[in-house]
């Protein structure tokens, strides 16, 4: 039996990610898992107004996304609790630097893409960043044979909301474009 | 070490959903993997504009977000293999309505949200669907004993593109916003 629970968003478990941002010479850290993927090359966004991290993507038009593992969770928590507008969060992660400035990428991350931001789509509470990655950088023992992304090893942390609980990624369970050429009505 | 891979798009896994639409008395379902949460109340879907189910969601300002599980995912890849242009799939899935026109709901999915079209965000090949969930239909095995989602019951199938794979959720790895309070330097 299915129960009418009400307009609860239920689309999780989603990516949980560590943005990086730079402004006025000062590194800040975000915690964003409302996150989502437009079209083939666009990742979105959705930041509540009052995060410090804002005005810095909205002065340079750039950022950094990273992908979280479960060795950087602890870190990863403190940074979504505290606000950069009263804490320097800097040093909690050590970075490095690709081609853009404003987008820091954190060293242990297994996955860091520096962005440039395309445009943002405004709600009520929220600015939804609409980027495109510039580079993406990856642990090279988390890539495949064929050189790409294996997301199995990096085992990147997801989020769920109802709850508030941090959950992992799974195992493999079928190969897309595939397993259903073998359904039968 | 890291390695540069390029402008690639990594941020996996994110949620597999079927959506459910009508036009002209005809079901129809179309996979969608790229997906996301805009601010606190809003979904966005991401969808190639070659697929016959756009017509129907910009006819009806409706549509069905239906979780996958995975005793559905050999019917959830043929769905994703075969045109709605082409060959009727309204009988993949027996379904049921809320109190929505033109958003049926999938009976053996463990989630499902009818929802309103608020907006369309449009890029070169994609028009992505801005949505609101009306009504959440969740199976009630599926809840907690506080009446919220348990998403390690439903565990809901995941995708990742760069190697084309149907992922599992995982465990609970730990509380968000609890957990950072243990952190030292």
């Amino acid at each position: 039996m299915k129960k009418n629970i009400g307009p609860i968003l239920g689309l999780y478990p989603t990516p949980v990610t560590v943005l990086g941002t730079e402004t006025g010479g000062k590194v800040n850290w975000v915690t964003i898992a409302h996150v989502g993927i437009i079209g083939l090359d666009r990742i979105i966004l959705s930041m509540n107004k009052n995060h410090a991290s804002n005005k810095a993507i909205k002065e340079n038009r750039t950022v950094s996304i990273n992908l979280v593992n479960e060795e950087m969770l602890v870190e990863t928590d403190y940074i979504g609790l505290v606000s950069g507008n009263k804490i320097d969060k800097s040093d909690v992660f050590d970075y490095y630097y690709g081609e853009l400035k404003g987008a820091p990428l954190i060293k242990k991350s297994p996955l860091n893409m520096e962005c440039e931001v395309v445009d943002i789509y405004e709600t009520e509470q929220h600015e939804s960043f609409i980027v495109k990655p510039l580079n993406t950088y990856v642990d090279e023992s988390m890539l495949s044979d064929d050189g790409s992304i294996d997301y199995e090893k990096i085992s990147p942390v997801l989020f769920e909301m109802p709850r508030r609980q941090y959950m992992s990624t799974g195992k493999i369970v079928g190969q897309c474009w595939s397993i259903g050429k073998g359904y039968k009505k």
